[in-house]
């Protein structure tokens, strides 16, 4: 194992998308995958640990430790909602799959993050691929936590584009808006990929079909993506799918295909637009202090090459 | 005078940019301006009803009637504040023109709106450039209002750009969010052009200054966009203005040097981005309804021919 690979803690709401990204992952040289933390989202949280646990059987990985997360909000709202006609009820488009067994970690997802980042600090990427909420608790438990994560990269918001929950909203931020505006008022480094580039990210209908019998995942990232590809051509009029986690695991292994901005971030937690985030691009030098002023800078992908994010994770699928 | 020209009432809360847009629209063959009503916005409503007089004095109009508007927002907010340092305490870059005596309509704003649409349905464009606010009041006193306006032109939003008020909001929206989400709810045919539209839109510094000495109102307008120009180059870092309400006047005069886009929108009036204005531009079927459901439809400029309009503006501007 090359000593340069990236440690990574991948925080997961499985979820099509994310098996999607973690099973890329693991045919990933540049990273090791040191955990999975779940968290409610795609499906509610204690099917995503039960998913977990699928997609590291389905790897062959099932000593990667999995530490259950929040099945509340950070400001302790009750889910009670998931897009289950995206997902399928049970996150990987009613397939229904047999349980698996699995041991969870003694301990919280944030208590995960915050041990396993103290332990070394500055070494380890988390990817957050759901709600942010695991990701603040930390924070919040942890003062030192944000400055001793190697890299933070969130799959979330949608900055000069439309939401996919409402016109405002993308999925991850509406589903704690409060967690999503606390950690970017953190000094973590972070980077974030949203729906401006994610919705230039697909993969075809051929494409999908063509991963079956393909190495060692393709023919489970196959079947389970049916379910997902008929949610995009109801919704997009498409005969694709748009890979957001995958995406954004793109950017912990190539961050170059991606061009980036700096800027601060609120995420709204009032209003008809509650979940949305809108990012200070630095345009103007503002006549008064608001509510952005004094926020962290974040970086913010706001192009991609996505000719080669898609080939790259396609061709990792199905190795 | 042609029979084709469109009777134009402009609301208005000059400022230099309003001053601009009013004078090139008396230059302009396309349009026959009927009424100015005023609001506060770039000043007080006090202010903007003088100004309005002076404006009328330069373009030697004085005929045309002026219907002072609101000092309250829609909601019954007092206006505490005003951008002085973009206009100057006077409206008019601190120039401090002797003030011009006018007799104002017997009437507010909303009712000469009222009054004056209902005696011609569907031929009166009406072109905001200030905040909603009396097109809101018209629109409620008088539930035809909507439906009888020809066309309503509003400068206003950003869409998919940051604010100009802060990183989410435009000035006008920032000004009366109220009025302005419930002006989108209504019926009228409406365009809107924003900072997305606007910030393409830009005189030189050379530009202004050479329009000293030209045509009728040059050195006027020479004259009040200097401390306009002083706030763009520091708050923008550039030596050029920009030209948003004459931009607004634009759609009006030549709508096709501008992309439009049908869409729904909402006006944010909670939370820190309270004014912000966003619009479902339509990749989505929805799978839930949401706050932009069932709204009218209205068109957004997208983009513009920006070369086209400010060559016309200043053209007109000198004549």
């Amino acid at each position: 194992m090359s000593p340069t690979r990236k440690k990574l803690i991948i925080d997961t709401d499985p979820g099509i998308d994310d098996a999607m990204a973690i099973l890329t992952a693991m045919n990933s040289e540049e990273v090791e995958v040191i955990g999975l933390t779940t968290v409610f989202g795609n499906v509610y949280t204690d099917t995503a640990t039960k998913n977990a646990f699928k997609i590291l059987e389905v790897a062959g990985k099932s000593q990667i430790p999995v530490a259950e997360g929040a099945h509340d909000t950070f400001a302790g709202i009750k889910k009670d909602w998931v897009p289950d006609f995206v997902h399928g009820d049970d996150g990987f488009g009613n397939m229904n799959f047999p349980e698996v067994q699995g041991v969870k970690y003694p301990g919280s997802a944030a208590d995960f993050l915050i041990e396993t980042v103290a332990g070394q600090p500055g070494e380890v990427v988390v990817l957050a691929l759901g709600p942010l909420t695991n990701v603040a608790l930390a924070m919040q438990k942890d003062p030192a936590f944000a400055e001793n994560v190697g890299e933070l990269v969130i799959l979330g918001g949608a900055f000069f584009v439309n939401g996919n929950v409402n016109p405002a909203t993308e999925a991850n931020f509406f589903g704690d808006p409060e967690a999503a505006d606390f950690v970017l008022s953190q000094p973590a480094k972070t980077r974030i990929v949203g729906l401006d580039i994610t919705h230039s990210c697909t993969f075809t209908g051929p494409e999908l079909t063509g991963l079956h019998g393909k190495g060692r995942f393709g023919t489970f990232l196959s079947s389970i993506t049916a379910f997902y590809l008929k949610y995009h051509r109801d919704s997009y009029d498409m005969d694709a799918v748009y890979v957001h986690d995958p995406a954004a695991l793109a950017v912990v292994l190539r961050p170059s295909l991606f061009t980036w901005r700096t800027g601060q971030i609120r995420v709204l937690t009032e209003s008809v637009a509650r979940g949305m985030s809108v990012m200070d691009t630095g345009l103007k030098r503002w006549n008064r202090p608001h509510a952005w002023t004094d926020r962290p800078r974040v970086q913010v992908a706001v192009a991609v090459n996505a000719k080669a994010v898609t080939e790259m994770l396609l061709q990792r699928m199905a190795l």
